[in-house]
């Protein structure tokens, strides 16, 4: 086990992706992946304890780690911050363990520059541009003009998606699938040959 | 099937890999592989035809041929050359297809060298030192002086396998587990979000 180096997966997808559903199966049918407690700058609630629910951090506390590249990843809600911390990645992937962030889109590059090669970017599509639509419509609780805007938008960070390290597509109804072409992409960086330099150095030792 | 990037996947393994038995196991449940007639400099025998059994070259076709880079790889045996035309791996690739060339450890840079991003070169290994003496003492035909030095090359080679693009243990008696592994890389490569160009043209068109 202490040969095998964690990674950390950013999965991002569209409006439309059904990213959320595969993920959550994803958790299921994979079982090397490493338990993340997120930062906030929220105050603790009664019987919550620090780096159990959450690391609590001061709204400037959260600000001065997000400053100095400290936060892989973070979102506002309620005017609170809610994060990975970096140090919280390391600790899991040293462990062997792998991490998987369900992010917004642009999310990823900014996970990429601070953990470089261990970082994998995965972004979910739907299958074609009349489905990704016909998904939107389906939600059926917003204006016309808000379809056609988060359409728009979707299509320009699927264009994007070529810049990512994988792109999969999310075929409809097929989310079991989709989760397992994720393990697929996991099984398969784990043995990329730049990585096994520890397991060589154990197993064919010089002599 | 035309947005299909077929891809060329080169399996090497020094000696005590096991790579004979598991390329053949891979070939047997993985269905996109294109059927590829290799070149040789032998003479057609009767009922052979050119293009069908081989693609036949004279000795000094063939090594014109390999100076202007238009050989993947070659071998040479009873005085004849043998060898995969460039030109047989496009027609399988560009039909979708991917094309398996199991060679010799050092053949695999040259692939790439003619064929870029679509070469992806992996090499199989035995799980550790101790197991792989043991595989190639296990033969019994040859001198100690011959074990020990097909040994120390076979553990050269695994020392320069952290250069592939990825490396696969092979566990005794897990030959089938193996293949699978290399079908999970071959699936993972497929998603690579660098070869979507054309499926993102067709499926998400400007308009």
């Amino acid at each position: 086990m202490t040969d095998r180096v964690g990674l950390v997966f950013v999965i991002s997808g569209p409006s439309g992706s059904g990213k959320g559903t595969v993920v959550d199966i994803l958790r299921e049918i994979y079982d090397e992946i490493g338990v993340s407690v997120s930062a906030t700058s929220r105050s603790p609630r009664p019987g919550e304890a620090d780096g159990v629910n959450y690391y609590y951090k001061t709204r400037e506390e959260f600000e001065s780690l997000i400053k100095n590249g400290e936060v892989l990843e973070y979102t506002q809600y309620n005017s609170n911050y809610y994060g990975t911390l970096k140090s919280e990645a390391d600790k899991i992937t040293a462990s062997g363990k792998d991490l998987i962030l369900e992010i917004e889109i642009d999310g990823g590059g900014q996970v990429k520059r601070l953990l470089g090669d261990k970082c994998i970017n995965i972004m979910l599509i739907a299958p074609d541009a009349a489905e990704l639509e016909r998904r939107l419509r389906d939600r059926g609780t917003e204006t016309e003009e808000a379809i056609l805007g988060r359409l728009a938008r979707a299509k320009e960070e699927i264009k994007e998606g070529i810049k990512m390290d994988y792109l999969v597509v999310n075929e409809t109804g097929k989310s079991r699938e989709c989760a397992e072409k994720l393990l697929t992409i996991i099984k398969a960086e784990h043995m990329r040959a730049h990585r096994a330099e520890n397991y060589l150095k154990k197993n064919f030792p010089e002599n």
